[in-house]
């Protein structure tokens, strides 16, 4: 590995401070020596997928993968972005994690419709949480895709940002061609299950200040509605 | 079925004429008489995927699944949007085609990169063809997405639509969300491959009108751009 080269990229929760010498352990430890074949001498960078990012110096890699930071500094983020869904049919979900998590959302909420339920797989938590962390990696972000346990429609609206920008996403909605991604702050993207929200469910979420936005002309599925909301959100970035 | 159920809409390469009756075969008779379970006198529709689209009577599923097309008509398309894409990594071009075709893109062109070439993997040309066609069932659309075979990027050129508005994914490109996509005409948009365009084909694509969008703050896997491109462009479909 060059010094410096672009894969280096760790997640680490617990990020030591600047100065300070630490001994990694587990995925990172594997990714460092083994996928990034990092050697003493090079350097990678690391996040605590909390807005923290180091500049690592690799110690030693055997017998342990030791390094140490060099420079730190932490950020808040400018923006934010919630996606609120349905299930998706199949394991569809495993793949719309991906993506979300590389469009750098700042939240997955899960959310139980009328005409759709998240059923509880076995392992979805442990492997939804690995394909946020491949994610943030590969899109080196430094900041984690939160993961939320499913909650009913009608129940989510208490815990979310009070002062945030609502979307729902909806064929009959304004084109977001015609509309500029909010440039700050929290926004927050609802998107049906598969089957659709309910009539009721629309009434509800529009008069909970959820403004419908037409993704696209076609009918997509709920994975993609709210990937084309990440995409059209992330697309506002400035910095 | 209910008569004119949602799940019922076809893709027929051949559509009959209006008052014209004939037998359906293969994928299409399948899905009609299995997967939607119509019956003698239910109502469906088809497309020819070339802007085509019939209102049918379902006369007879067995022996054979007859149809009747009661209503035709036909429209051009108001915009269209070309992808040119360098490889994803692994089977990852497989989601890529299901959500292009779910987004009404209209021609998928793989490009060959110096950093990237698309290796000749069989039966791919017919699985991407099935999951094109399952999308515009799904998205309910007229236009099939045209699937082509790679071409090498410094060869390309000759065979665009000469007055589309041309746009390059490029994390140094200006920002999506400030940008209104094109409301008619044709876009294309072009993305590298895993490994990114060389300096030397991001000169040359410049020099050939292709204007940098940023499509996020972080970076993207090829297909994830490929798609965030399409999503951008979808949003500013008026009909």
């Amino acid at each position: 590995m060059p010094a410096d080269a672009a894969p280096s990229y760790l997640f680490l929760d617990e990020l030591p401070s600047q100065g300070e010498r630490a001994t990694l352990t587990g995925d990172e430890a594997h990714y460092l020596a083994r996928v990034c074949r990092a050697r003493a001498g090079d350097f990678a960078h690391a996040t605590d997928g909390r807005g923290g990012l180091a500049r690592l110096r690799v110690l030693e890699v055997r017998p342990e993968v030791r390094i140490e930071v060099e420079t730190f500094d932490r950020v808040e983020p400018a923006r934010t972005a919630w996606v609120l869904c349905g299930p998706p049919e199949g394991e569809r979900g495993d793949w719309l994690i991906e993506k979300l998590a590389e469009l750098g959302v700042s939240v997955f909420q899960p959310v139980d419709c009328e005409r759709g339920r998240w059923d509880a797989a076995a392992g979805r938590a442990s492997r939804w949480q690995r394909l946020a962390v491949a994610a943030l990696r590969q899109s080196r972000r430094r900041f984690l895709l939160e993961l939320r346990t499913p909650v009913s429609l009608s129940e989510v609206g208490s815990g979310l940002p009070p002062e945030a920008a609502r979307f729902l996403a909806d064929p009959d909605g304004r084109p977001a061609g015609g509309w500029l991604p909010p440039a700050a702050g929290a926004s927050i993207g609802l998107v049906g299950p598969s089957e659709g929200l309910s009539p009721g469910e629309k009434v509800s979420s529009r008069s909970q200040g959820f403004v419908p936005i037409r993704l696209s002309d076609g009918r997509l599925r709920a994975e993609t509605a709210a990937v084309s909301w990440a995409s059209w959100w992330t697309g506002g970035s400035s910095t």
